[in-house]
């Protein structure tokens, strides 16, 4: 299995400072790491973030174009988040879920009122994993129903029910954990599942597929489609217009509920505060984790509509956590409302999303034979690498590693050099800067990523 | 179902004050509880915590005898646990899982030394559920088994796996998640299931029970057995001489893989580092949570032995999460050794527990008809309330809920009325205090505990 989200495809020159050698010894002897073969990985030990960057202990700088784990929204060390959890932890660093606290009610008010129409109320969790977990739960209580429809080429996350829920090879040596969970294609025009040609026809295709797999799996058996409003790490894939008011619209049909996995699109990602809200769609429940604090805290959760809360109103809620709605994390939410005000967060996204970063990545695309598309809204882009434009195949082939693919590890390797971080993902080179990112930054990254796409035209037919 | 930790026994008066009006609306208005039916409760809001008391905004103090939810291990507001929160969050909020990190990897060498021989790593999660979750998949893909052996009477957390490796009521309600679990009886000798008479016939019949499901269930079939080393919610259940060894030896025999759940027994609650070290036994998997940071912030793990840390040496673990060893978390798991040993607290827990705790429990067991029985170890104890001493009845049905409840919750209520919070679980007064608490306030707690026992007495034949 590859790594999906590779961040070691850079030669690492380690210096000998005391300090990096007991960093390293201490990762290599005692640390065990996500998704990772253990004797195969060379972590980068990192001395010091701020803003959009951050270093190793040699001095090397790295411009963040991936924001951590797409999580860093307001980049490394943000004064507004710091003081809020300095502030909370020295007031009241944490309190049990079954009390009501100042910071966990505000930020719960606030990002209802963000959300949607008849949104109620919401269920803090510590990530986004347990946030799917949840909203799932509520979904089959509210319901009645067992099965959840997810999307191929998806990432929900990885404790059980979540990791079932992933369409993507993570998933696959985890087996079925979750009996009740059914995958189906989403549209992607670039590699339609259904022979389209246009937008629209992407759109029906795909909705008529959903209908066929409602009505072959039975609706009345299904709980919930499952979704990420703008898929993330599996490529950056924007619904064509209709497709999410087309899914609705077949939720409301059968009764099935519609959750919006919005834990890497929301909180800005796409200039939007969830990145439903640009589409023509009210979904049922909502997962966030990452950008509602920029994960300084862990923190995740579900908003819940009026129906499924009062589902719960007289009958107890079977799930549950120690740290629900814990205030270190509520405080650096709540705080993330007041910067995204104050530094016009979703207008800045919008504006360099649209007048920056997409007009370059089509010059890129028309300039490099590597480049099949470009895709994306906001700050949110994936450059979809090939070996050639008019048969499509992918630069490297689909969940490659080693050898295989090596010539995506070179292009990754390229802009590491150069001094930029990228979201390297698949065969895509993906771009997610924090959000307070500087035009002249942005800028000097989208060069990086241009010098860098040479090494991956060295593959490509001309 | 019950509310198994039940907070919301006591009445409660709220003042006016704006502030507190304010939380209490957004409270209701936005945030939606773990295990309960959201329009029943009224959580009371809290304005201050401090040491081992906390206050609402009408000024009533409450002695915390429940730890929060057990978690709070140094008490609110630790100075050393707030400065190395303030700290960490002024030096580096957050650095994604691949980096490797200065205190991430402090922590986990700690973690690793003072655990087992043989310890290799540590795999961090957000909390003690994903703790298990991971736990459980590393024994999966390092067996090449399925099944899970866990126990009733037990709680192991409450996403997909974790809740379906719960051996009580919270689980009922959530059907089968994982379909590789079996749950089997512990030794519990006041209630014995093996009709045993004395602590000897209880382990070698608890373990005669075991070896007879290994075997109709298939030793080749099962992946591990999962067990919380001391029982903590379920009863504060210590096992009886040998039968953790006993359980070590039917592991080795049969090729099974030992996790011992620490969550809430784990980081000095039994007064020692993991409550499995009171015992002659050695686990394979070690997950923990809670006590590592007082819950300061987000944190739990699983130590894993150098077997199966070697079997994910060449291929990838199939599992992770953003979060992994937030280094937020990991800065108050550091500070949490160095106060351990600044403070001398397994030592503390040992002496307060065995000089003041349990002296003091068997003359209330002595005098108040309506105590069954009383045990535990450290500061972890547990009052049975009987109606009946000769028959065992309990002063509640199991699971009891609304008027079935209300003896206990009456006594429940007499704590609380008197200044303590009780960790009232099922039948059971539990007591778990900060460990950091002063002898002082251990016998005030222990003095009204007494005084509440008169109110059981009530129900309960003389
Ligand atoms: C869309 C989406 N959902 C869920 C998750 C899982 O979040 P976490 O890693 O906090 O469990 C992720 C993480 O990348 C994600 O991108
Ligand atoms: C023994 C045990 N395991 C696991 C858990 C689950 O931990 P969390 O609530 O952090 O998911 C708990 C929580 O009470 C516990 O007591």
């Amino acid at each position: 299995m590859a790594d999906y989200i590779d961040l070691h495809g850079a030669e690492q020159s380690f210096g000998d400072t005391e300090a990096q050698r007991e960093v390293r010894k201490n990762d290599r002897d005692y640390v065990f790491h996500s998704w990772s073969a253990q004797a195969k990985i060379d972590p980068l030990p990192i001395a010091k973030g701020e803003g959009v960057r951050f270093w190793d202990y040699d001095g090397n700088e790295f411009l963040d174009f991936s924001s951590q784990l797409v999580n860093l929204n307001l980049g490394h060390q943000h004064p507004g988040l710091v003081k809020a959890i300095q502030d909370q932890a020295g007031r009241l660093a944490t309190i049990q879920p079954a009390m009501a606290n100042d910071v966990r009610g505000e930020l719960a008010k606030r990002i209802v009122e963000h959300s949607f129409e008849g949104a109620r109320s919401v269920f803090f969790t510590n990530g986004g994993a347990d946030a799917n977990e949840y909203a799932v739960r509520m979904a089959r209580h509210h319901t009645g129903r067992q099965k959840v429809l997810a999307r191929y080429r998806s990432y929900h996350g990885s404790t059980a029910t979540a990791i079932t829920l992933t369409g993507e090879p993570r998933r696959w040596a985890n087996g079925t954990l979750d009996a009740g969970v059914v995958h189906f294609q989403g549209p992607f025009l670039y590699r339609s599942a259904f022979y389209a040609e246009t937008p629209e026809q992407e759109t029906e295709r795909a909705l008529a597929h959903l209908r066929a797999t409602i009505e072959l799996e039975g609706a009345s058996t299904i709980a919930a489609i499952i979704l990420e409003s703008v898929t993330g790490t599996n490529g950056i894939l924007v619904p064509p217009p209709g497709y999410l008011a087309g899914v609705r619209e077949l939720c409301d049909e059968f009764g099935i509920l519609l959750i919006c996995d919005e834990v890497m699109a929301g909180f800005g990602r796409t200039g939007e505060w969830f990145a439903f809200q640009a589409f023509e769609v009210r979904p049922d429940l909502v997962t966030f984790a990452k950008g509602v604090n920029s994960g300084y805290v862990p923190l995740g959760g579900v908003v819940i509509s009026e129906a499924i809360h009062d589902t719960f109103a007289e009958r107890p809620f079977p799930g549950g956590l120690t740290y629900s709605g814990h205030p270190l994390g509520a405080a650096a939410g709540v705080a993330t409302f007041d910067i995204f005000e104050e530094e016009g967060i979703l207008q800045r996204v919008k504006d360099l999303g649209s007048r920056i970063v997409e007009p370059r990545l089509r010059e890129m695309a028309e300039k490099h034979p590597s480049v099949g598309e470009v895709r994306g809204t906001g700050l949110f882009w994936a450059i979809e690498l090939v070996r050639d434009r008019a048969t499509r195949e992918p630069l490297i082939p689909f969940n490659a590693a080693g050898e295989a693919a090596a010539p995506f590890n070179a292009v990754v390797a390229a802009c590491k050099q150069a001094g930029l971080w990228p979201f390297a993902a698949g065969n895509r080179l993906q771009i997610a800067p924090p959000l307070i990112i500087s035009e002249e930054d942005l800028v000097r990254g989208l060069d990086i990523i241009d010098a860098a796409l040479d090494v991956a035209d060295g593959y490509a037919a001309a």
